[in-house]
């Protein structure tokens, strides 16, 4: 049997981590790196030398293509590359991807995020989530349906044809740290052994929300509750948690009652047991999404070529 | 004409601030006395000199009683004085007033908050709100209507026939202050001259939502319009608060069309433009409402003794 050939140096590089894979044809992962050299710890003219350190091992034993998507492509990044417009598929991205010349790795290639404007003209913005979605559609032969890349911005995306026809971020993570750390929410939090069900009274109280700022409300019950020894201490982290990823579901499924999650297998979870309290059925994404989409970007743009 | 004869020292003492005022049987204020020595400032076991040293000047003028309300009567302040739970008029209000013992300044009377439940059974408090809203009621003579005292925990009131029947909290200015100095929306904002439309835009914005949890994607518009050049720097800061502050008089007023507010001259004149936007008619209650608030308390009292 030949040895097998790595076939693409796969780059997620966001702004707090870097992860880099090798892979060969068949999306096999040959071997990783992974480090805390996101974006925002990295100095302008820097980004060369970090990814160098970090994939030239890889390049000396074979002339993969080196393709990097994620916040990297921002205007606090490498180089800034424009944003692609919804609708948007594989040939939009493929074409939209930028070639950075490099002395020690030669070509890289980055690729763009995309922007789309809301029901109300709003515009919205994701770097990285893009290529993870088209990633999952290449894993799974699925041209349809709605995707969560849940975390920090939480996005979401409607697939059609295999395009990204619409999407919209949600600020439930940042919302969740900041709350936490810097509101008098926090207060009445302590780090403990069991939770109980304070992220499933947090998700039912999401449920029944009617207008935008009841939340605004809401979030203030997980002080009360406590004040009235309704939650417990080790609970009201886990409640506040319900009750925004609770709300982030129920605004954003609306008619929908599936959708695939893209995250690891901790947050998925989260996702999947808030979903299943609000009638949503939140089913995990294969692994490697973000190697798998820059796979079928590099497919596509050879197509292009043809 | 004989002189004003002062016949109740006011204290307003609240998480961050302690003010006093010194009145006639009219409710003209003869003097005041404000200072920085909120609850969070004063230990354990030294409130009673941070009180004599404030008011001890107009003690020795004159015998008339001290009345103090807001958070000093929490958890955390001088006395834990037991909410009072709604529906609660002046009469509850009065029969739940705590009496403190001081070596100084004789007996002082503590207001204690209210305790409501909301449509879900989730307990909300205020404390101090209720008697500025009885004192609104006792300076106009009204004895229904809703309520807004704006702040860092903004409190909606309902009044029927003389008695605070609901209320609800909403978390707006401390949302607006996490946001603003914690997470990534303050990046975009600068200080400056002119904000132009920013605050109407973000109350415009706010009354385009449907359902709870959009509010977690509508705050990153603050982020995006400005990364598309459509919300400058400057703007950014009041578009987040008229998108907090519209979000909040959406969800509050629901049937109703007019509210009376308690609060400065500037978050009242804040709240007013929003209200109108939204065709929420929003009206300054009179000046002084605590100290009226506890006027009315005292005669209460008395009747209920008589």
């Amino acid at each position: 049997m030949a040895p097998t050939r790595p076939s693409l140096i796969s780059v997620d590089w966001g702004t707090s981590s870097f992860r880099a894979l090798l892979a060969d044809e068949n999306g096999a992962v040959l071997d990783r790196a992974e480090s805390n050299r996101g974006i925002l710890s990295v100095a302008v003219g820097e980004h060369e030398r970090v990814l160098v350190e970090a994939v030239c091992a890889w390049r000396e034993r074979s002339a993969a293509p080196i393709v990097m998507s994620g916040m990297i492509g921002s205007r606090q990044g490498w180089v800034e590359a424009p944003y692609a417009a919804c609708p948007a598929g594989l040939e939009e991205l493929a074409a939209a991807t930028i070639e950075i010349a490099t002395a020690a790795l030669g070509t890289v290639l980055l690729v763009p995020g995309l922007s789309a404007l809301d029901s109300s003209g709003a515009p919205d913005v994701m770097r990285g989530e893009e290529t993870q979605i088209f990633g999952a559609l290449a894993r799974t032969g699925a041209s349809d349906g709605l995707f969560v890349l849940p975390g920090t911005h939480s996005k979401w995306a409607r697939v059609e044809a295999g395009r990204i026809v619409s999407f919209a971020t949600y600020m439930t993570g940042e919302f969740f740290a900041v709350l936490k750390n810097h509101s008098i929410l926090g207060r009445g939090m302590a780090e403990g052994e069991e939770s109980g069900d304070g992220f499933e009274q947090g998700v039912d109280a999401a449920a029944r929300l009617r207008r935008p700022g009841e939340l605004l409300h809401a979030l203030f019950m997980t002080r009360t509750l406590g004040l009235f020894d309704r939650l417990g201490p080790t609970q009201a982290a886990d409640y506040l948690s319900g009750l925004l990823i609770g709300a982030e579901i129920a605004a954003a499924t609306q008619a929908a009652k599936a959708a695939t999650v893209v995250a690891s297998a901790g947050l998925t979870e989260r996702y999947r047991r808030a979903g299943a309290r609000l009638g949503v059925a939140l089913t995990p994404a294969p692994d490697h999404c973000a190697l798998w989409g820059q796979m079928a970007l590099l497919a596509a743009r050879q197509k292009a070529v043809a």
